[in-house]
């Protein structure tokens, strides 16, 4: 068995419009590399850290406090080391924290024999993710782990289901470099909401699952709405109407909030229209004077993986 | 072509639990008969009702209104003549006005050479429902004319899919003859519900359009869960509570309010364990004083059809 293994964990979207808190996706392409290493000292150690300031300290990094989590229950004969190749810039809302909090945990159960399978990697990286997020919750975690469109049903139990997903899917997304708190986020969604939202939105999540399963890009964007969060989160985005607006004339199937944001995603169908929507996207903002960054890439069937 | 045609208008399930609203599945054997006959006297005329006494006048008719809205649009050169032979009793939640609203435009549209597709005769079936109900909804309309399971993704626009569902699934239902006015089921219902409990609905409806899609018993078990409206409609039926217990501890996968009520339905994986199900609701109501009928039924993937 080997003894070290170089990794790479995806970034990933959650809260898929009507899918708030419960579906996310996997990208292809954009990712952190990590390096987890055995050894004879025991414990978990974070050797190195490049990309972003982030703390070596094991129980401060998310990387490390799924390891722990890990580690605690299956109480090797060895340690482990983790070098974090940070690519996905903490806080832009593409499961930054989660690619950390599954990146370790992946790669230590390879080197121990894969002991664990995917839902229970999901559960010891919850850990990680609640020190980043302050709760608990899988819905980056579950798409990094298993890859594609993954619909989180109930946390506690942790049952998360695959959803299939048109081959020819690609997500566009906007990262504008401003800081949303997550505490702000939370705090502006309402307590209750009406009965009739409600039922609009999980008619459309239903259809959106059906869409999924079915590969009918029509019902997929006839369902991509949220009706409950993103009118109230989005005033956090500047220019997210304008984006919006944008790439829905520029053939987006959909778009919406990124996670808590401050990215706004969208899905298209096809590479061109992909394209189409990304200028549509760099046009609003190039106007503006916020700096940003934009992604493009297809679904990610597969997940975290061995490099 | 014929001159007469005589059809089977299926009952069915509207709101099955996580998918109030927008969820519903066609019984197989539990329905209307209905002959449609073209005349050369124009206009809709209701000749015969058995089984149940209702109006014959065609514009306070459920069925009579329906083919009153397709006669409006066809204007054709005859006119029809309707018989009903009512099965399902009315009010008892298993869609008895949308088999009449069914029954007649399927029958006129048959003996006019089909004109319109299944999406249009259940746009003037809402007509005939909201006789009845006093709004326009399609939630026992689309499977009566669909068959299987359907979800309503909006009514307007009309937008019906349908949804596969495993081979073997078996409804069992109480009818308790017991009122409950339509008007008191929906003045129940609150106005907002808690976002918590509107996102558990919708991971809820979502797995189990999921689990119908891939033949997952057990997940299509743990998504029939209702958590908005059954707390509070099921206050109007007597011993829910009793016969939700009996049902689940006999196997069924879920049980739930049929429609309105006041009907509960359950669903089991196969027919042992749908009489299981059918002998512990039995159990429950005969210690009672209340008269009950049960129906069992296999779902019904066909819908309303010339016999």
């Amino acid at each position: 068995m080997k003894n070290e293994i170089k990794i790479f964990s995806p970034a990933t979207v959650a809260n898929v419009a009507c899918g708030f808190d419960v579906l996310g996706f996997c990208l292809d392409g954009i990712g952190d590399e990590m390096v987890i290493r055995k050894t004879d000292k025991k414990g978990i150690h974070i050797t190195k850290i490049e990309g972003f300031d982030l703390p070596y300290e094991t129980e401060l990094n998310v990387a490390g406090v799924s390891a722990l989590a890990m580690y605690e229950a299956a109480k090797p004969d060895c340690g482990f080391e983790i070098e974090i190749y940070k690519k996905i810039k903490p806080g832009s809302g593409i499961g930054s924290s989660a690619a950390s909090a599954v990146g370790s945990v992946f790669g230590m159960n390879a080197l121990l024999g894969r002991p664990y399978n995917k839902t229970e990697l999901t559960q010891f990286a919850i850990k990680g993710e609640a020190l980043a997020s302050k709760c608990e919750h899988a819905d980056n975690l579950a798409p990094a782990i298993f890859g594609g469109f993954t619909l989180v049903k109930s946390v506690s139990p942790l049952k998360i289901l695959e959803i299939p997903s048109p081959e020819d899917l690609y997500a566009t997304i906007i990262h504008p470099q401003i800081e949303i708190k997550t505490s702000e986020a939370r705090a502006i969604l309402p307590k209750d909401v009406p009965l009739q939202n409600a039922i609009t939105q999980w008619a459309n999540f239903g259809s959106l699952i059906h869409g999924l399963h079915t590969s009918d890009y029509d019902l997929i964007q006839k369902s991509l709405h949220d009706v409950i969060v993103e009118p109230y989160r989005s005033q956090l985005i500047p220019y997210y109407k304008e984006v919006k607006k944008a790439v829905l004339q520029n053939g987006a199937l959909g778009a919406g909030i990124s996670g808590s944001g401050p990215s706004i995603f969208t899905l298209s169908k096809g590479f061109e229209n992909a394209q189409k929507v990304k200028s549509a996207m760099e046009k609003v903002y190039s106007e503006t004077d916020i700096a940003f960054e934009i992604h493009m890439a297809r679904i990610n069937t597969e997940g975290v993986k061995v490099l």
